[in-house]
């Protein structure tokens, strides 16, 4: 506990008064049009970044670079209170999605507009947003009284394009990027008075499947009844890869998931994600998954296998009778801690082996995979964040299990043997990745009190 | 025996010596898309009719009409020796299958190119190749020797959507198309020197079958476990369509097939179409089907179930990870006597109703529909065809049953009450409605003679 309580409040308060003036250098942020994606678009990720390193300087970081790589650069900064003491990295990427469809943005996406307590502009929420609130937080601390722990960011520029040179750049910069934790804002909230931390991520194996028949289209007529149509087989087998309880058939498939213990189910029915939830969300007509497990524990904490595209023969309008050459289903699965992605290939394998009739060849493409990510609780400094939400906000944080992947943070404990606290303050209906992105101003001023007294108690 | 034996010769060595002007011709025809099933190739098909037409009036046909329809124009012709004799029908259709796969074809669909004795085109065999003997055939009668009784020709340009014009015209035409049989080409012989007669075709109910679950595509991260995928579940609903014996699971379904005699078994077994045979002509790995009967008694007297096309999701080159929002499948089942097609929707239905999951919702379709056909054996003329093909190639012609339908013989029955003889002068391997379609020329050559043959002592 590096701060007494006055110095923190001393923080919080220069932030309220300073907060017209930072306010201000948000929408200066925020209109700079840094779209990864866009070629077009190069020079204002260079004027994100510049920005980026002009405000990191002013605030009194040290050793602030902008490192190229073939894309768009990442940049570092540190303050080094003492080379002894703990060290916080925190990650973000100040790329944006783009902003299509343009037409259906009610004030243009690069022209930050203030509707309420939500200000409207492209990555408000998704990132940028994010990284406002620990630029402001870090500008709070060190103009009233410096940090006595360490502080290093990393700001990418290329996540939204699947931050392909992250893992070089860790893999090259090691010891510069030598810390006890990461904090990770790029996750959000469950709602304005739920903080959250997503402890867990769930990992991914992702295949393509082929089967092969007959060696050119057939008259259905001609030969139905005669050869296997590798569609109807390639049905049969994706059929079998789940049982009547929903349960993933492939061999040793559940051999390494990790059980929910009693506490962290309780810990996640507090999540209050129940069945109407999911189907307003969704508008599915009805909850499906793995019996015996909640939608919480089914999207979070157990393993899935989903197809997530299918083609066979004639798919234009109208009728075309032929039996298919092949049929090709492309088949991924999530994972949870401890399953191998790689094990889960050979378990595909094996059922394929053991369950594809001989009437039909069949070819497997291992196309990506990676483990899922679990936060062990043990991190250094995940107490004193749990308690500077809870402080902030009078209520506990709820800890959550999230069913999508977010690479950077296993690329991290991998490569820098160090665990994230992923986290953030969007809410889920900012709009992100799509038109009309927002933040809820009061709870993005939340969240940088809240950075200021994780910081300030590390 | 209308014409003497030098009469018949007279005309053959015509054909033979107009055979290079013929084929020109044919060619011309073949370069004409007349692809039904597409709005964009509508003026194509007013082309090829107009051509046919054309033919008609120049090789001394009368009455030549081209009867619009909803769709494309149904053509009739007629030369009438003596309103008192007996008159033949003969059926064809100049539409064409789409050429899709497109990229799979060696030489373009619609630039006829000549490997060998085969003629690559599409619609070569199928069945421009079988209109264009019976023309051949009918211009070296006219031009050699006035025809003792008459012939009329009936072409419609929807046989590959399903003929949805055609039962219509029968009705409103019975007496422009009064006959005593019908001649319809557009079944194969089972090898160059097999000539073969088929005397009952397969019926077809034709459906698409559509899941929606998620009201738009959703992240397989995020939501994989909680919602249903409409593709496994599709697969899964699908898979269920046959047991363990290859047999359709659909209620009822078996309920109305004709046994097959031991006399019929025994014929049938004469064709010597064995698993090895098959396996050859379709490179498939290994023959499939219903238990307990032979090859040739799957493909022709046993009803089957077959997925035509199969999408779902993203299935352009690498991954995208989504649960997609819907999932389709063109699904045909091929029928024997004495099922009925709207029996089957109704079996279909009941499948469906029991076996679909409340977690997606299901729409089907029934796009057609049609009865299979058998000759019962006693038709006018049926002797001279048999004769007809004998003497021209050496060995008495095989009769058969076929997999695919011609519901137009169905309708010619029912309608007009008169028998089709269903023969012609295709391959097995002319990949029909596959990607490089072709035509064995010198086959198709003594199919213009026999055609002689039958015409000139009818």
């Amino acid at each position: 506990m590096a701060h007494s309580k006055q110095d923190i409040l001393r923080a919080i308060n220069y932030y309220n008064e300073k907060y017209q003036d930072l306010y201000q250098e948000f929408l200066a942020f925020l209109k700079i049009p840094s779209v990864s994606t866009s070629e077009a678009n190069k020079g204002d990720i260079q004027a994100a970044a510049n920005f980026l390193v002009g405000k990191l300087e002013k605030i009194g970081f040290k050793n602030v670079m902008k490192y190229p790589t073939s894309h768009h650069p990442i940049i570092y900064g540190e303050y080094i209170a003492d080379p002894q003491k703990p060290t916080v990295l925190v990650y973000g990427h100040y790329d944006v999605q783009p902003p299509d469809p343009i037409d259906e943005w009610e004030t243009p996406p690069f022209e930050p507009s203030l509707r309420g307590d939500y200000l409207y502009a492209r990555g408000s929420s998704d990132m940028k947003g994010q990284i406002w609130a620990v630029i402001s937080a870090l500008q709070s601390i060190l103009d009233t009284r410096k940090p006595e722990s360490n502080i290093k960011v990393l700001f990418e520029g290329e996540e939204e394009i699947g931050s392909p040179s992250l893992e070089k750049f860790l893999k090259n910069h090691k010891s510069l990027l030598d810390s006890d934790l990461v904090v990770n804002p790029d996750a959000g909230m469950i709602a304005p008075d739920k903080p959250s931390i997503t402890y867990s991520l769930r990992g991914l194996a992702y295949f393509e499947l082929r089967f092969y028949g007959p060696k050119a289209d057939l008259h259905s007529g001609l030969f139905g009844g005669v050869v296997a149509n590798p569609a109807n087989k390639l049905a049969e087998v994706v059929a079998g890869m789940h049982d009547e309880d929903g349960k993933v058939t492939l061999p040793g498939f559940y051999d390494n998931v990790r059980k929910l213990s009693q506490k962290e189910r309780k810990a996640l029915s507090r999540l209050d994600l129940d069945e109407n939830h999911y189907k307003s969300m969704t508008g599915a007509p009805k909850l499906s998954g793995e019996k015996g497990f909640t939608p919480i524990e089914r999207a979070g904490a157990r393993p899935t296998l989903d197809i997530n595209g299918l083609y066979a023969g004639y798919i234009n309008e109208g009728a075309k009778t032929i039996i298919p050459a092949y049929a090709v289903a492309k088949i991924s699965t999530r994972l949870v801690p401890d399953q191998d992605p790689k094990a889960v290939y050979e378990g595909m394998k094996a059922y394929l082996k053991e369950n594809t009739p001989e009437t039909v060849r069949w070819e497997l493409d291992y196309m990506s995979g990676a483990p899922a990510y679990i936060n062990e609780g043990d991190t250094p400094g995940l107490d004193l964040f749990i308690s500077a939400l809870e402080e902030t906000w009078g209520i506990e944080p709820l800890m959550k299990r999230e069913g999508g992947s977010i690479p950077v943070a296993t690329s991290m404990k991998n490569i820098l043997g160090v665990d994230s606290i992923i986290t953030g303050f969007g809410l889920p209906d900012d709009q992100i990745h799509s038109p009309n992105e927002r933040v809820h101003l009061p709870t993005h001023r939340k969240g940088v009190e809240a950075l200021i007294r994780f910081f300030m108690s590390f």
